[in-house]
């Protein structure tokens, strides 16, 4: 478990992956979550404020991300300084058969599909303004910002299914492929 | 005004506008919005769900880029086929004024920014459609369907800062800014 997952967090975690899988979103209560990880109803809201949250883990992802960012050597573009950081996002990953549990239950349900946009915007807003601190024009950095984010999805759902391949490489293997279907230009007209 | 348009609800997608810039979204209902375009309540409810939908202007946008997608010859790679879509989208846009007003509104709303993530990715899934017609395997359409509605984004900007460009040219102009910032895969190691 990751250094930052207190135990009653990923507790609370798994209890509500189950009870969601069993019973769905939308019937599962807040106060079964807690009994079911064996807390009150309190202690769940000093984690999260509020049922859509539990399978998003606050900003990890945000603030890691960012973070990479904002400390990746300044000579790299903004797409390198961007994928450099993304390649280094499984050190925040959950576990894989987590994911794909989450995975399942989000589209089943369109409450936690909606959180699951928000929480993207809000990484999205989280990079431009770190790339702002490299000089990045906003125009500029939200542009590329929506191309890694599109790549990440993409490596993700690699990653997912490729139990041996690293984050890093699958992020470089998802950018040459962008690469090969961006035609250049002159090929439109 | 686009042909598709009634007048009725052009009406009241002016009127919401002026309501939700003077007095905010939150603040505006939906009678207030059909007393001021001259219609009533019930009508209002004839063009749109809610009150947030307004600003939205059905799923236009979607069906039109999914028929050109699935039009587009046959010949064309998938991302050709997204961008050629893509270059004739300002066929149902609003005026510049009304789409720049909109922008502005819904950038203070979170319930109208909320309503216009999910707008986007119901045109994503309708893009999804279109492309798995053209015998595209879905991981590989979502990925370039995110690309392409990121340069969406950034070549609508453009058209609204630049009035005299095509929206075509500018999807073009985007279309190789991204070729330019995705250095090839082997300059990352």
């Amino acid at each position: 478990m990751p250094r930052w997952e207190s135990d009653a967090q990923g507790r609370l975690e798994r209890a509500a992956l189950d009870l969601f899988e069993t019973q769905g979103f939308e019937r599962t209560t807040v106060a079964q979550i807690a009994r079911s990880a064996g807390l009150t109803e309190r202690s769940f809201y000093r984690y999260f404020p509020d049922k859509r949250e539990v399978l998003f883990a606050g900003n990890v992802l945000e603030t890691h991300l960012a973070a990479q960012v904002e400390a990746a050597d300044p000579g790299l573009t903004p797409t390198e300084a961007l994928l450099t950081a993304l390649g280094t996002a499984d050190q925040v990953f959950r576990s894989r058969e987590f994911l794909l549990r989450r995975a399942e239950v989000i589209a089943a349900s369109p409450a936690l599909a909606e959180r699951d946009l928000i929480k993207l915007a809000g990484i999205a807003d989280a990079l431009e303004r770190a790339l702002a601190r490299r000089g990045v024009e906003p125009g500029e950095a939200r542009f590329l910002i929506d191309v890694v984010l599109a790549i990440s999805r993409r490596a993700t759902s690699r990653w997912l299914a490729e139990p041996d391949a690293t984050f890093a490489d699958l992020v470089a293997r998802t950018a040459a492929e962008l690469f090969a279907a961006i035609t250049p230009p002159a090929a439109h007209h």
